[in-house]
């Protein structure tokens, strides 16, 4: 058995940086080529212990483009054959689920999810491509544990997350614990990994539960609570949107500290000037401690 | 008014070249980094008379990728907003519409599809991140003249297309017009481009059609039409999967000659050996006078 590794293959929340529309002051920049900043693709995290066998954390849109990117992803042997043996969803936006669609072809695979994630994603007649008897559909609850790969233990936890719609209105911004939006750890070796790539609030269980891992990848969608709004991309804040801010008193900087793990900062949005090298907010959160995802970036523990 | 130009976003069929699972002989040269071949992301054409409105046929999963390869279609003005001003549907496979999810973020444009494609897009809640206030979605029959971008009018014609599963079993392979597979035809100042990704048989009206063709992208999916079996890589024949082969006696060679047109194969299945610079069939296929699609041919009419 080998040591529990991690492979960042998109870093980005979801559309993308750049984001097929966007010209906000990041996304002008990586238009530019300007080499402040790196292009990502849309956050997905694969782990190995063997790196022969792979277990795919979110399928993005840009899951086909990640596995050109990485060769250690491309069949091996045989006439038709995958090393990724296991993909494990966080939930079922967009971002998380539409690379299901790149890994159609009759290729056997498992598919972890929560009951209401599965059924989310088979609501879409389209995902009918990832055949039953083909690939097999594994409903896991919060709590249990499953073995997505060889020598791999994983659990899915709860993760406060977006407000359904018809809470929003003018009550105050309440996160949600359900089974549409959870985090996973992954376990080998005495080894502790966690994936959370969307979190409106870090709950006394997350926070203890960090406390015992040896890299965490957590939502990194914002700086501010208002950036979308300032910048005049959106019109809601972070926490409505699903996703605590990095800075700010209630931010993710303030609430995880006194943590022994690799820190590292996922699913990207395009208009967060953390993206930017050298910006004073990278410079802050690197100073904090955390590291910025790329895609490509590997940890191995 | 401009001229009538076309860009090849994508040259290969469902599942791009290499496919993701596949180590058949061709893809393996694909791996391998052979110079004799070019990997291909899955098929798709921009069409513009300005350069600045472009129209897409067929919206394919690595939409992302072919933007950012593209800089054209990349958002030249404003805070938000895209050069893609319509997308024109010619069915409702996975690698004809998956790419729609790329293009959310509340950007408007124009859908263009049969009743029948739309209703099965609109069968997946998935699409739904196309806010119906904001992408229109706009049915068109066959025949019907419709205007996708300034000085650009478009048409939808009936193509032979795949069987319905009912019909296959025993009998003699049929091919179908329905509305769930049609043809685009695309006209501005005089000219006239055709393209049509899938088609299990040439009719005398789509040889009367191409007759007035400027140019001609067309199914190159398979080059016989034992090929998936042949090389293991699937148990049907192309026809039954609506694709006629390029090569034998009734194949399409065979049955497009003497015509004017720029001629174009596109949609070309990873197994096909056209894809190899120097083999036979690619030999045979460019002595017929016809040209196979790389991701980025532009064409000017």
């Amino acid at each position: 058995m080998g040591r529990l590794t991690a492979i960042v293959l998109g870093a980005a929340a979801g559309g993308g940086f750049p984001q097929w529309n966007c010209r906000c002051a990041v996304c002008q920049l990586a238009w530019a080529g300007d080499p402040r900043v790196t292009p990502r693709t849309q956050a997905s995290l694969a782990v190995s212990t063997d790196e022969r066998h792979w277990v795919v954390l979110n399928a993005s849109p840009d899951l086909r483009a990640q596995i050109a990117a990485n060769p250690i992803l491309q069949p091996q042997q045989d006439l038709r054959g995958s090393p990724i043996v296991a993909v494990v969803l966080t939930g079922a936006e967009v971002d998380q689920v539409a690379g299901l669609l790149t890994l159609r072809e009759r290729q056997p695979f498992a598919l972890y999810a929560t009951t209401d994630t599965l059924a989310t994603v088979s609501a879409n007649p389209m995902f009918g491509v990832l055949a039953p008897g083909v690939v097999s559909r594994q409903p896991v609850s919060i709590g249990d544990r499953f073995t997505p790969a060889p020598d791999i233990e994983a659990e899915l936890f709860a993760v406060p997350g977006k407000l359904p719609l018809y809470l929003e209105g003018d009550s105050p911004a309440l996160a949600l614990e359900t089974e549409v939006n959870v985090g996973v750890e992954m376990r080998s070796g005495g080894k502790r990994l966690v994936f959370v790539p969307g979190a409106a609030a870090v709950t006394p269980e997350l926070k203890r539960r960090f406390t015992y891992a040896d890299a965490i990848y957590f939502d990194g969608t914002l700086f501010t609570d208002d950036e979308m709004i300032r910048t005049g991309t959106g019109s809601k804040s972070g926490r409505r949107m699903g996703h605590m801010p990095i800075d700010g008193e209630d931010g993710t900087l303030a609430a995880l500290t006194n943590l022994a793990a690799r820190r590292v900062f996922i699913h990207i949005n395009n208009t967060n000037p953390i993206l930017i090298s050298g910006s004073p907010e990278r410079q802050k959160v690197e100073a904090a401690g955390w590291e910025i995802a790329e895609d490509g970036l590997k940890v191995v523990l």
